[in-house]
Order: structure tokens, then sequence, then C-alpha cells
């Protein structure tokens, strides 16, 4: 029966990667890892280099999603299908297989659908990464928090009115899954009275790393990799002249 | 003139230090960490074992806090002296200092107070980390977002009411700075209906980990190193029986 560890690959830079996560990938002889159909992956392209030669890899490549919405119930029982599948086929495998994930796995990532049918049946361990909003707020050499901030995290997904809401009363923001949605966030933004002071973060670590002022931006061109970031101010002890 | 690196350590563990930060750190002939006057220093103990023989350490002891309340201005004041001082003395060290940060230097570190001072006088770079609550909700076993999930993170800090209205908004909930704020975060989650969905993880990967239902725990004993949080639940696809 496998040994599944999921390894949390961080924004990007291979740099970045957790000394216990580096050792488990450098070792591993099976490996698993997400992707569109047809593209190489993100977190494939992380790891290059890092492998033994002669891994194995298993490529689970997102059910094809042209004619469906993809919040439309058809899709998320495709999903729902397709995390079923890979459950199984992960939980058959002989010996460990090292199932990478970018940023954190537990926040928002997609191996969390992968774990909540594995956990009971398999052994399973997930070694922590550093978010992709980490790296993309150390791209800005900006702090994102100070003092007694509060730090809202929001998906572009949400609908814009919940957008505004939250802008409106958080200190700090990083926006996710920008992509389709940065016009809206960017609307958002703005009716909050928040628009000045966003960062869009393309590719935080990455190669192609982009940084810009949000309202200088071309919203209708944006990478899934992107966030948007909002700074705080905090209290902090003033510095002398 | 100095140069100055800001290595984020990550949780604890030291296994979760990135490799980047890893390296630096092995490689170091000064470095330089915060701590309280007669204690070890949280970030000195993290990387016990690591260092190269004969480095030289700087402990950039805190002012004495006894009798002054930490928000009172004579405190504030106390403090931005003592940061103007350590950031002249880092600046004026021969050669590469590596600065010892928990967690993610730029997420509600205290370095940040020097990178404010140091930024325009001397090179400086800083390595991302492990957030300390990223560790605590690993320590949980269960992811803490989904889907579009909001999550705050908020300061035991905070007035009360401030919290509770953040408290009701968000999906999942980090709450930072807990110690002796720990009575009044559990009001909080109390009257924002959400106490039952605490946890407390205290010293989260460190020796001595713990993690309870909050509503079960002793509220007048908590360690300086201890977060609260609230999972999220958001949208997955459904698994099948
Ligand atoms: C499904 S979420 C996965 C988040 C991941 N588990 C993490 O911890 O960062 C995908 C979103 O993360 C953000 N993201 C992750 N890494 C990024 C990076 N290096 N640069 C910019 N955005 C990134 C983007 O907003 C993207 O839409
Ligand atoms: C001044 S903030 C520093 C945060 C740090 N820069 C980070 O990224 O986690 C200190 C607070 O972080 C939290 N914290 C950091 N590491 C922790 C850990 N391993 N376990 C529990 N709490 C932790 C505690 O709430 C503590 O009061």
């Amino acid at each position: 029966m496998a040994r599944i560890i999921c390894a949390g690959l961080g924004p990007g830079d291979p740099d970045l990667i957790s000394v216990r996560a580096d050792r488990a990938l450098r070792g591993a002889a099976q490996i698993a890892y997400f992707r569109k159909a047809g593209r190489r992956g993100q977190a494939r392209s992380i790891v290059e280099g890092m492998l033994a030669p002669g891994v194995t890899e298993y490529a689970m490549e997102y059910p094809v999603t042209t004619e469906l919405p993809f919040d439309s119930p058809a899709y998320i029982e495709a999903l729902a299908r397709f995390y079923d599948i890979w459950a199984d086929r992960l939980a058959s495998l002989p010996g460990e297989v090292v199932v990478l994930c970018e940023g954190d796995p537990f926040f928002y990532g997609s191996f969390m659908h992968l774990y909540a049918r594995l956990k009971d049946r398999v052994e399973v361990s997930v070694i922590p990464g550093i978010t992709g909003m980490a790296g993309c707020w150390h791209a800005t050499g900006q702090p994102i928090t100070w003092g007694d901030d509060v730090l809202s995290v929001l998906m572009g997904t949400l609908p814009e009115p919940d957008l505004v809401a939250h802008m409106q009363r958080a200190d700090a923001l990083a926006v996710m899954k920008t992509g389709r949605n940065l016009p809206k966030i960017r609307r958002a933004l703005e009716s909050a009275g928040r628009l000045s002071e966003a960062w869009l973060v393309e590719r935080g670590t990455m190669p192609g790393q982009r940084i810009a002022p949000l309202a200088e931006v071309d919203t209708a061109d944006c990478p899934y990799f992107a966030v948007v970031l909002v700074h705080g101010h905090g209290r902090r002890p003033e510095i002398a002249e």
C-alpha cells in the first residue's frame, strides 16, 4: 500500500523549498502532480533538475473544461470523479509517492481534495511550504503587515460586493485567483477606495516575475499566477530623523 | 560596510527552513537575533546545531518592560531608540551579517523595524519563511482554506469589538499574539458564535507542541508562541460514497 507525502514547493524559486521537501523530492522514486492537459504544469517546472534519474511520473490532468463553466454542477461533478480516480490510483501504488503542490498544500491547494479522500485509507504526510502570496510580498520589497494590522486573504472568484466589503475593513489585502477576475478585483478596490495602494505581482519569485501598481496595468491580460496586494501600515516606533 | 541578510526561520522545526536560508545560516560568520533579556531567544534556539564554529553572535535584547505597558508612549519611544541603535551597529559591522527571524520576516516580524532603518543605507536581502500560523494549521492536520473561503489574520492585541466584527465576517481565522490576550480572544469568538470551531495551537512544529479545542483550554495560561485557528470549509467537490 502507498505512503503519500505531499511536498509544498513554495512560490516558485526552488531555493525557497524547505529542507525537508527538498530531501523528499530528491529522494523520490515516484512523483505525481496536477496540470492542465497539454501543459507542462507549474509544479513540475519548479522541480526540474532536482529529480533522481528514472523517477516514475504521474501527471494528473484536470478534466477538460472548454464547454463547462468552472462553477457549473457538471464541471464540479467531473472534478469530484477525477479526484476519486486519482485517490484510488495513488493509494494502490507500491511504496512512497511524493505529490507536488505549489505554495503551501493546506492553503487553497488542490492536494486537499486528494487528502480528504486518502487520509483515512493510507499514510499521508504533508510538508508545509512558503505561500505564493508571501513570495509576492517579498517581490515588492515591502513588509505586508505591521503592529496590529488585519490581513484578509480574498479569492478573485468572490462576488464583487463581497470583495468590496472585505476590502473596506481590512488593513492589508492579498487577492488570489486573479486571472480573468482582475477587472472585477480592480473595480472592487476602486469602490473600496483602495486602488491607489494596490500592487499586482505576476509570477512572484518565478522566471518572468513582474510587479506593477494595479492602477497602471492592463487588466484584460493577467496570468493565473498573480496576486493583488495592499500593504498594511500598522503601528510602528517612528524612525529618528 | 555591512551586508545584511535576514533569514526567515519558519515556524520552529529547523527542517522547515528554506534551502536558501539554511545555506545562509550554515555559512554565516556573524549572526544577530532579538531576544528578551535573560532568555535564550526562540530564533537562536531554532538554529542550535546549525552554526559554523567560531560564529560571532549579536543578541539584540529588547529594552526591559516591567514598569511600562507595551503600548505606552514611553515604551514605544524606548523601542524606537533600541531599533535605531541596532540599525547603526549592524550597518557598521564588517562584511555579511545574518539576522534571524521567526516565521516570515515580512509578516509581523520585528526585523521590519530594522529593515525600515537600513534599506536605504546598506545592502539588505530578506529570505522568506513559512509563517508560524502555517506551522500551526499543519499541526491540526486540517487544511485552513478551501474554494473561495476568506481568511482573516487578526492580532490578539486588537480591541474586543474589532475582533468580534472580523470574526463574524471571515470564513477562516488565524489569531496571533495570543498570550495574555487569550481570555479576550475567547470572549470575542464566543460573541461571534465561533468558539466551538476554534483550536489553540501552542508551539506549532516546536518541541512541546500542543493542540486543543479552545473551549476546553485554561485561557489564563498561554505561551507567547500560540495561535488560535478556525478552519474554513469552502466549496469542495463532494466525495463519492
Ligand atoms: C489554487 S491557489 C494555490 C495557492 C497555493 N497553495 C499557495 O500556497 O500559494 C492558486 C493561486 O495562488 C496564487 N499564486 C500562487 N503562487 C504564486 C506566485 N508565485 N505568484 C503569483 N501568484 C501565485 C495565484 O493567485 C493563483 O491563482
Ligand atoms: C511578532 S509575531 C511574528 C510572526 C512571524 N514573523 C511569522 O511569520 O509567524 C509573533 C506571533 O507569531 C505567532 N507564532 C509564530 N510562530 C509560532 C509557532 N511556531 N507556534 C505558535 N505561534 C506562533 C504567535 O502568535 C506569536 O505571538
